[in-house]
C-alpha cells in the first residue's frame, strides 16, 4: 500500500495522523526539498532522501527541487561546530549546475520542478526581512543542537547564521510547500517553516525525516570531507571497490536505505556484499558498467592472488606519497620504519617493488601494497 | 578650557586619549546623535544628551541629529523588559516633527544637520543587512544587560531586536561620523557602530555618554511612563512647581546636570531650588514666563495660607477623582475612611469643601488638598 510504502524508513513524519490522512484522501501534493549547492558532489548519504522523494514522484505528487542559492550565500550553519564561509554568486550557481545533473540520476526530470530561492528572498525589503526575524526568538533559535553546543563552548555564532533558518523558513511561505522532506538534521528548520506558514496565514506543511547514512567506516556520517563516502559519479570501479570495504554489519542498512533490494541475513556475507555493490553500480551508471565493475574487482584480486577479503583503506585522494600510504594505514608504526623496509625492497604495490621513497602513487584504480610479507591491504581514493 | 568643558559631567569617554587630541588638533568632528522617535515627548532627562552636544555645536562641531525613523519601526529594545510594538511609518513621521520642534529649543536649527536613516536602511539589499549581521555574534549581543536578563529570566527576545544595534551602528558607517553621545544606556550600540566602522574600515568613531537623569522621586530614571518626569514643553507653572517638589539632595544634580548655573551648598535650599525652576522656565519658555510661574507659586502659597514647603505629589494625569487622589497620596489609609471625611466635610480643595465623593479634580494647575486639619498637600499634574 501507497501509505506503507511512504513510511518506510522515515524517523519521523509530523504530524504523523494528518500525513496519513493526506495521503489517503489522494490530494496532490507540493513537496518541497531544498539543497544547498555549496557541496555540488552528490553522494549515497543524500541519495535517502532522494530515493524517498523519487517514491512520492511516482505516486504523482509534485516535486520542487529548491536550490538554496540565495541562502548558500549566508552558508548553512546546521550541524557545522563553526561559522562557514559564504559562497560567490558565481560558485554557487555553477555549483547549482552539477547538483542538478546528479539530482536527475535518481529524480524524474520532467516531473521536477526547479527554483533558486534568490527568486523571492532577494527581492524581500529590509522591512520584510525585519517582519520575518520578528516571527522567531533568540531562545528558540540557541535550542537547536549546533547552536546550543557552540554556545556553550563558546564558539562565536554570528548573528546572520540565525537569519539561515528564517529564510530556509520563508521558503515554504514562498512556495505555499505541503510537505517538506529533509534528513534528521534538518528538523529545527523545517520545523521553522512550518511556524512561518502559520504566521502568514498558511496551512503548515507536513514534514517528513530520513535518517542520516552512515559512511563506509560506518561510524561518522557519510560526508565527503570525512573522505568516507562514494559519490554517484564516481566510476564503476569505484564505487564497487568502496562498497565491498565496508564491514557487513552496514549492509543490511545500507541495502534498506540505498536500495530496493531486500538483505538476505541467509546468504553469504561477501555474495550480499557484491549484490549491493552491483545494484548501486546498475543505479548510478548501468547494469554493463557494473557487470564490468564486478569483473574488475574480481579478476584483480585472482591475478594478485590475494585473498578477496583482505583490509581496505579509502584515502580520500587521488595520489598520496607512499611514505603516508604506509603510516596512515597503520601497516607501519613510523616513517623510519617506512623508510628501512623501502631500502630493503620489502614494500610493493601491486606486486611491483618500490624503490624510491618519495614516490607518488596513482590511486584512481585500488592498489594492493604490501609491507613485509604480512602486511597486506586494498588501497584506494 | 574647551577640552575640560567637553568632559564636564561624561560618565565615559571611549578613548580617553584620542579624544583628548583630536579635540585639541581643533579638527571639526562630525557628531552623530541618533533619537528615536517613538516617545516624541522630550523631557529634561534627553536634555543631559543635547546641552552636551550644544557645547560641541557652540565650538563649530557639526552635530548630525539622526531621527530613527526607521529603526523606529523595529523598536529599541534598549533597557526594555519586553519586546516592544513597532510603530507605524504615520505616527513615526509625525513623532519626528514634534521632536524637532523640541529639540531645537536647545540645539542651533542652522548648525544642526537633520537626516532620517531610513535615506540608507531602505535601500539596504538582503545580501547586505546579512553582510551587516555576520559581523557581530550572538554571544555579545546577549551580553548588553537587557538582553541577558530578558534570556536568563526567559523572557522572549525576538530575533529581529539583534538587528536594531546593528542598524544603528550601520547609521554610524553610513555617516562616517566621528563622535557619538548617548547616555550610557546606549553605551553597548554607541560601542556597535564603532566595530562596524572598523568592519567597514572607517575610522571608528570616538564615543561620549552622559549619566541618565533620576527622575522628580530621586530614585528611578526619569520617564514619562513613570509619571516621573519634567516635560520640556510643560507650561511654565508646571515645570517650576514640579522643581520644587524635588527632594533638597537631588538638586546638585540637577543643577549639574541641566544647567550651567552652580548650586550654592551655602544658600538656603528653598532659595535654591527656586533658583533652578526659574532657570529652567527660563530655558524652556522665556525670562517672563519664569517670573509669573516664581509669582504664581508665591501667590497660590500665601493665599491659599500654607507653607511653601508642604508635600507635593505628581500624580501623572490631568485629572483624577477625588477618592483617589486621598488614597494614592497615602493621606488617608482607604476609600471608606476618604468617603467619611468627605461625609463629615473635612475635604478641601483649595479650600473649598468637596461634598461629592465622585468629584473629579482639575490637575493641570496645581492645588493644595487638605484631608482634616492636619493632612495638607500640594497635588500637581
Amino acid at each position: 500500500m501507497n501509505l506503507e510504502m511512504l513510511k518506510t524508513g522515515t524517523v519521523e513524519i509530523i504530524p504523523q495522523e494528518e500525513f496519513s490522512q493526506t495521503i489517503s484522501s489522494g490530494k496532490k501534493l507540493k513537496i518541497k526539498w531544498g539543497a544547498d549547492p555549496s557541496a555540488p558532489d552528490l553522494h549515497l548519504g543524500h541519495t535517502v532522501v532522494l530515493r524517498k522523494l523519487k517514491q512520492f514522484q511516482d505516486l504523482g505528487h509534485e516535486i520542487i527541487f529548491l536550490i538554496g542559492d540565495f541562502t548558500a550565500m549566508i552558508g548553512d550553519p546546521t550541524g557545522k561546530s563553526e561559522t562557514r564561509p559564504a559562497l560567490s554568486r558565481e560558485q554557487v550557481l555553477k555549483n547549482a549546475e552539477t547538483y542538478q545533473h546528479q539530482v536527475f540520476k535518481v529524480l524524474d526530470r520532467t516531473r521536477t520542478k526547479v527554483v533558486f530561492n534568490s527568486e523571492w528572498l532577494n527581492k524581500l525589503s529590509p522591512k520584510e526581512i525585519i517582519e520575518i526575524a520578528s516571527r522567531h526568538t533568540v531562545a528558540r533559535m540557541l535550542e537547536r543542537d549546533d547552536f546550543a553546543k557552540r554556545y556553550a563552548s563558546q564558539q562565536a555564532i554570528s548573528i546572520h547564521e540565525f537569519l539561515y533558518p528564517l529564510f530556509q523558513g520563508y521558503d515554504s511561505v514562498a512556495l505555499r510547500s505541503d510537505l517538506e522532506v529533509g534528513g534528521t538534521d534538518q528538523k529545527f528548520n523545517l520545523l521553522v517553516g512550518r511556524q512561518l506558514q502559520e504566521a502568514y496565514g498558511q496551512k503548515p506543511q507536513l514534514i517528513l525525516t530520513m535518517p542520516i547514512l552512515e559512511g563506509l567506516d560506518g561510524v561518522q556520517k557519510m560526508s565527503k570531507s570525512l573522505g568516507n563516502h562514494v559519490g554517484i559519479t564516481e566510476a564503476p570501479e569505484q564505487i564497487y571497490g568502496k562498497i565491498m570495504s565496508i564491514a557487513d554489519l552496514l549492509m543490511p542498512r545500507y541495502y534498506k536505505l540505498l536500495t530496493d533490494l531486500v538483505f538476505d541475513a541467509q546468504a553469504h556475507p561477501m555474495a550480499e556484499k557484491k549484490r549491493l555493490a552491483f545494484e548501486l553500480v546498475k543505479t548510478y551508471h548501468d547494469e554493463a558498467s557494473a557487470q564490468k565493475a564486478a569483473e574488475h574487482f574480481s579478476t584483480m584480486f585472482s591475478k594478485k592472488e590475494v585473498p578477496e577479503d583482505i583490509e581496505t583503506h579509502n584515502i580520500g585522494q587521488r595520489t598520496a606519497p607512499i611514505l603516508h600510504l604506509l603510516t596512515s594505514t597503520g601497516m607501519v608504526e613510523s616513517k623510519n620504519e617506512a623508510r628501512r623496509l623501502i631500502l630493503q625492497g620489502a614494500v610493493t604495490i601491486d606486486g611491483e617493488k618500490i624503490t624510491d621513497e618519495q614516490k607518488i602513487v596513482d590511486l584512481t584504480t585500488p592498489v594492493i601494497l604490501k609491507a613485509g610479507k604480512r602486511r597486506i591491504a586494498r588501497i584506494q581514493e
